[in-house]
């Protein structure tokens, strides 16, 4: 059923967590193929023999990324950790392909801040300018037209989903907002590390980074775009025992003109502004979101409370970190810069249980 | 995508884990859709309000089962509890429909040892001998032919593809044969119940039912089918703290003639057994399957090993309990019966991670 | 060792996740033993058979509490569901007994209240004034003397102890308070029920009860004793997929007065405050508080973070829900009340890893 | 309450999940007293600060283990990996300490099959004869008069106990013993390793080393001990997704006089091996024990079942890996050892739920 000629896709860093979430999802896309994977420690070895679940789904083999064949694809995803990316970007855009990068190395437009907060020296500033920060749902038209796209991380995408029609419709104190995040473990990524290990964060529960997370100047760049007023943010994460799943809670306060809205018109402004995005579903009220609704899938569940109908809204919004945190939106970011229908590929119904 | 007219298909019991992992896999199944959904508790509720992780790919409304919807279908699927497809068979076979049931009502050619196991009458004893028994890799052209549709249960498909091609090479004492399974919790249905409720199971493990199981009779039953000798077995069955998953530890003992056989040579018995079926995968001499990587997908994923090279074959089996040892496989069966491609539909990749 | 005549205690529905909890930290308690536990379901029955976890440590067998043993005991504990302590309260009293109820029928001073949220009528009002709200950091004299305690609930007491330091210093902006907790599932009582069976609620996460939660009241009342102007929360909680453990990550805006304030003496004010609490633990600056670490345990572990600088202060509390929340704290009132040292068998570590 | 002199303790490699269990019981032993704790990684780090757990119950810090302070104590645990014990054993026996091992060092008899199967050169295997094999059930009166202790592995421990009453009594074929066992993930060991992060063990189940684990020479050097007949047992160990926790099922073939025996009789053989026995209860018939009801004490749990009446027995022993399966069993032993009550200190009942 796949239509030829299939768009020519390939994927640096591979053997990562997202890396395989991309392998899986477009693996029944039906107009991109998967023809390049890197790993510089697996080069020569099977993906399916590295990963026994695309048995029968995947014949690549790891190569490794000096080897040249990135540049004949027609879109390269870069799975890599921070820091990757931004060494093969110049390369690929001068070959002319079309670059998703999914870590966080072209989401800052300040360089000196990304600077700060990653602890490196960025490689290619000058393209940072050029890159489109790849949430589709408030940057669809700049995405289409876009080489570079930055990825943005998953808990940006949940918190700006959340906040963005109350900030839109200028209804909340936008001095004084709050996300209470929580994450599952796959957010750390594919790695050996005692912090993620089984018996220290099964059946447990902690926050982590309170002080300060590499995600909130990307959060707060993005909320600032739709505000007239300075955006302050507390944001906490949380660490989940789960494997996927995000899940934002997010509080802010009514303005004073606002606080006479009735809830249900606080309701209809996220209806209204998610009416036509393909993976954003609004809730009925009283609706509590869960994670497992969305795990595998690419949709974020959104539910809007307003506790002793108060001062403050109590957004709830859900994705799974994987797909609409990651891989999910990076395909749906290259079905909008191909051209394709923007959920080509990306019907995966959420596995429940 | 859809090719028209797609098959018309019924569920009976869909708010189980069954019925939704039907919906969740018919949903992209090219040619089939799904146009009745029975539950006598949730009719006239929006099955999508009832499983959010369905929002925006299923519009139906749970329906009365006596509204007599069913006989319209062309397949009627029943994913109820044991006891109930057995009142249903009749009036749809009679109607013409093929009838796939996920319950033990057919599986057992024994109608008193059925009784015996499931402690009630059975109401169409005539109609046992037409089912049947819904093991594609070993029953094929019956399923093909057939119009009723006996699916086997969970830990049954995983054991008998697992001795299979030892029972059927006559390699080892079928007297004398074990099985240490261990399924998740999700096996034991969607209901309320202290046995399965998250602080009695999560960080635990158990055995249950080791005096005997009613899945046995099913298991001795199908492997009996393929050997000359008497089969015996001892199945133990344990809890796993997983939603899905299910996992068979075989052991049998090699017989005098065959303990001189290369162990290479038992391994490729396996291999040219299962060479051309779709959702069976052969893994390396050496490999340990895990369960997560069928998690979702059709697949069974098999490894055999030979400890210290003594007269004791191990076999490893694993499956998705509520795919190939429940929905997937049912849907297997449809496509047979159907005449289908047997895999149209269930290229479903494992959720990894 | 256990000197003697050990004080005799009774608990009345010893079939729950508190009453076996109250059983296990007993057993090692030099000063006091269970002479009879009730339960109408499972009377007649060993405990030690109904919980093996027990075995060697229990021999009681459960007995019917209609037997009138209860009264000849020297302390009773409820650990009943909401509405059964308050059928027993007044012939305890009458006779004698000191009673400690785990549920929340003493908890609100405000009958009127009690009854809206609880949705019954409570049985002897007259009694509620003379409850002690067991909470000993706050209520240590009272609950000294008192006949009858009220033993708070596990939001309660996670978040009033984590607030304490900042309301009674009169830091913070009272009416603007947010407490997004996170709770273990055991929180939910031990019974049959959809909504915490393994397969929904393990590797997943969502909140419930957003727009109103029986403890809001409860934490109210609390927080307002100890503040001169209205308070006002938001309280969000949340279903954790772990067994016990309870986590509140509490949000307060410093007032204009206390923001130049170094945050350094925040800290202190919290370790002031908890300098001589025999289970309190203030963390280190810079701390992320894990369940685990007080799994089993009846400590409460705190920490204080000031984001940026900025003008919110975090506060991260842990507690284990059936300990310090729940078992833990009534035998801490226990212990207060029957003038034994206040950590008296309640010496347990918690169980890490 | 602790009688003075108290024991003085060592613990070596005190950073690992067996040496915060030493930690954790040892903090509540009436007759003895954790003095020195080592950790080269670690040295001079707070042991409160580095496991919050131990708040208040610990101030040691960890210092270096060259520091010479072990001489000094009355016994000395290692809780370091295989290999390092070895080499502080003949400076700790030459100044008198009593020397408990809870790694692999000293378990089995046969040099050259232990160097085979931990690939190193052993450091002194002279010392090899004089070690004590832990396990007080088979060994106690060798332990009573040891200096040296060879504490069993957590495999191991459950495994004899689980068919000692089988073979001391001659009842099955020794030739043909199969042991399917499941251990919780700290059996591997508090370390960074991608095998026991999180994501790729939650929610899934699998076998590993199933054509040999190291623990397999040791378990049948313990059957052989007790078996005319030459001993072969099949082990397969799978990996369970617990923190705790260890699930023998085994599986023995009565004898053709044995078969004719009752079930009864040979559950009397269990009852009356272990009627003395402080850690060890048989179950009643039919029972299925489950992990979490030894999670945190020193029990092991038995029961036996003969699946329709047959020539198979099955028997199901649980334990908690970290506790009678290494930091409880070599407490036992030091009370053995010290001549304290064997028991002591290590009521500590098991964490339910």
């Amino acid at each position: 059923m796949r239509r030829s000629p299939a768009l020519k896709v390939g994927i640096i860093g591979g053997t990562g967590y997202t890396g395989v979430e991309l392998l899986r999802i477009l693996a029944s896309h039906p107009c991109a193929e998967v023809t390049v994977i890197t790993s510089r420690s697996e080069s020569g070895q099977p993906v399916s023999r590295y990963f026994p679940s695309l048995n029968g789904h995947c014949d690549l083999v790891f190569s490794d990324p000096e080897r040249g064949e990135l540049s004949e694809c027609d879109v390269v995803f870069s799975a890599a950790p921070n820091g990757v990316a931004m060494t093969f970007a110049e390369e690929l855009i001068a070959a002319g392909v079309k670059f998703i990068d999914l870590s966080a190395d072209f989401r800052l437009k300040d360089v000196a801040q990304w600077e700060q907060w990653y602890g490196m020296k960025h490689h290619c500033p000058d393209l940072i300018s050029s890159a489109a920060y790849g949430l589709p749902e408030i940057n669809r038209a700049r995405i289409q037209g876009a080489q570079l796209v930055a990825n943005p991380g998953c808990y940006p995408t949940v918190i700006q989903l959340g906040f963005l029609p109350l900030l839109e419709n200028r209804l909340v104190e936008v001095g004084s907002l709050i996300a209470d995040a929580k994450s599952g473990i796959s957010g750390a990524g594919r790695k050996a590390a005692m912090a993620t290990s089984f018996c220290e964060v099964s059946d447990s529960f902690k926050a982590y980074s309170v002080s300060g997370h590499r995600h909130l100047p990307e959060i707060k760049q993005g909320l600032q775009e739709v505000s007239d007023e300075a955006v302050d943010l507390v944001f906490a994460p949380h660490l989940l025992p789960t494997i996927r799943g995000i899940h934002a809670t997010l509080y802010a306060r009514l303005t004073d003109e606002s606080e006479s809205l009735m809830t249900e018109k606080i309701q209809a402004f996220f209806e209204e502004r998610y009416e036509n995005e393909p993976f954003v579903d609004v809730l009925p009220p009283g609706s509590h979101p869960d994670t497992r609704s969305v795990r595998g899938s690419n949709n974020c569940q959104i539910a809007i409370h307003r506790p002793q109908q108060g001062k403050t809204i109590v957004v709830l919004a859900v994705a799974d970190n994987l797909v609409k945190g990651a891989a999910g939106q990076a395909i749906q970011n290259m079905n909008l810069m191909a051209g394709f229908d923007e959920d080509c590929g990306l019907q995966v119904i959420a596995l429940v249980p």
